[in-house]
């Protein structure tokens, strides 16, 4: 069956929903009528009989050994996305504290979580990328650190503008993180970390789940008037099941949780073959004499979304409908800057960064 | 392959996530590892592909036809399920209004929606059937609207304590309802109505989306400064792309309508059908001279959830045992009240029913 199924299957650049391990795919499919021994589909299974309890325990120890998370770190699966996040940090972590959150722009999803928290609190901005529309992110010397800041918010990659944070700070305020684009793609340092949050859909899982990983101390802050949902605290009482939990979606993630531990051998071997797919398509950007211009600057170049501009929009265009008849799909930049992006997460085979960066040394011959 | 899979599937009797029909998911299984002429599973497909839009357009436009939603009515798939309900409800249209809402309270789920209806502003119980512990439900005799409410909220089914409206009330105040366990198990008169909302996994679906039908002209009551997610106007301008959608999810929810609508055939059929399996088990109930003692009035007796007692909780408990190792599974009734319940959803079949009131004769003269 793979066979076939490995012929029939294009390579998804897409940035998400995103790419899956082949064998994930093929274990959900395998059980999706029948999972072995409950006599029901995963899909069917209530949230709270012994079969779910099961897969959420493995996921949630999973994901702990993965990313070795400490003991006072708890762990939930939430609904709604990075975009409830935007709002359920501020609602539970700015609510009732003196001084503003710092928050670090460094592209449109940081941008739009500033946004968002400013309806519910003071929120600071300590740093901002705009005047070089995005192209590179701050070291600790760039912005002035509020120690008494509730926290600092980041957004460790954004698929947008292709930069990405390689390095975990050591701030006196709780960081908080929104790792939804290149969660588990390497090793993190969660100590340094207040709050780490990832919507699945590009790296993790499929759409409809969100992991939060919370430091224990930072849910005395939770108000008790908030919005039921909104409140981290009932969550975490309830161990992701205070109501019924994306089911599904939390099985697939174990599904991928598993591969990245057995198959693919922990986070250090994953970010070492990301690195490697990665340097593929960045040597073919730095050697193109300029044909292809790489958004990032290469100090900040994210490992996850390669994007880039060629001579014209007419070229891109081309080029995003060319490489779509080779199978290469899912390369057209976010509208909102244009150009191309190769999203090539976890689960992109090597072979298909290796087709994309044969196709664009090609199409450069071309059409040079 | 489906003989084998039916001979190795239970009756699965659970509340929700629940029982979902076997052609879906064997559609499902079937496209799983590739949607046909799209290489890439449904899992992988970005939400803004023309393969999901797709997807998303037929969903709505089956939903809409089924029952038969009037053209000033908008339909969006949200996350977070009844308990985000719960509070965007009274977010959206009870903020700025002056006049408390009027809610119903006939159980469980709609006392919850209460409480955080409260968070948000003035809410009035406007009816409670505390006082026979919810084994009876409101007419329009029982309760005095006000007709100036912001709007009525009600539950259209508890699945806790098995009491079931099967009418539309025509309230001069904007009739919201929570029809999560047990939407497009009849036909509505949607015109009745200024909301209705239902999270899948019941009838529905997999948990993890929710689909609200909002009236246009209520949209104007969401301020403007509601945290981003929870407002309904967003998502509407978006067409449920707010945010990235939980794409498997409606996916899923779209073969149910289309089964719905081509095998079943239609709502009034499935209303019939309903009736006529929930007959089989109430029949046993009343004809068990008092062994069996159903919760819910007969005149509000619920189809979908048939909840009842058995003479001892030890009893209850052997009866729940025994039902499993005949395949006959998720019995047990809610931990709240005890008891036994039997959901039937739409998409469990008559066979499974009818094994189900065998077991209860046979299990009383066994055990009577």
């Amino acid at each position: 069956m793979s066979t076939t199924v490995a012929q029939e299957r294009v390579y998804n650049f897409s940035p998400g929903p995103a790419v899956l391990p082949v064998s994930v795919l093929q274990q959900a499919q395998r059980d999706l009528m029948c999972l072995p021994g409950y006599g029901m589909s995963i899909l069917e299974m209530s949230h709270r009989a012994p079969g779910f309890l099961d897969i959420l325990a493995a996921a949630k120890h999973n994901l702990k050994e993965l990313l070795r998370i400490p003991d006072n770190y708890k762990i939930i699966f939430l609904q709604g996305g990075s975009r409830l996040q935007f709002s359920m940090i501020p609602m539970n972590l700015l609510r009732g504290q003196s001084q503003p959150a710092d928050y670090l722009i460094t592209g449109s999803w940081s941008k739009m979580a500033l946004d968002e928290a400013k309806r519910e609190g003071l929120a600071r901005v300590a740093w901002d990328g705009k005047s070089t529309n995005y192209d590179r992110l701050p070291t600790l010397a760039d912005w002035q650190p509020n120690k008494d800041a509730p926290y600092t918010y980041l957004c460790s990659n954004e698929t947008i503008q292709g930069v990405q944070f390689d390095t975990d700070f050591d701030l006196k305020s709780p960081v908080v993180a929104d790792c939804s684009s290149d969660f588990l793609h390497r090793p993190l340092d969660v100590a340094k970390y207040g709050l780490i949050y990832a919507c699945a859909q590009k790296n993790a899982g499929p759409a409809g789940v969100t992991a939060v990983i919370i430091r224990e101390d930072l849910l005395a802050r939770s108000q008790d008037n908030l919005p039921g949902y909104m409140n981290y605290t009932g969550h975490v009482k309830e161990d992701s099941l205070y109501n019924t939990p994306p089911t599904f979606a939390i099985y697939l993630m174990g599904l991928v949780l598993r591969w990245l531990k057995d198959d693919v051998g922990g986070l250090e071997k994953m970010h070492a073959f990301n690195q490697e797919k990665a340097k593929l398509l960045y040597d073919v950007i730095d050697g193109s004499g300029g044909y292809f211009k790489g958004h990032a600057q290469p100090a900040n170049r994210s490992l996850m979304n390669v994007t880039f501009r060629l001579p014209s929009e007419d070229l891109e265009k081309k080029f995003c409908k060319e490489g779509e008849k080779r199978g290469l799909d899912g390369l057209k930049g976010h509208r909102s800057v244009g150009g191309v992006r190769a999203s090539i997460y976890n689960a992109m085979p090597l072979e298909g960064v290796k087709q994309l960066a044969e196709f664009m040394k090609e199409f450069q011959q071309q059409n040079g």
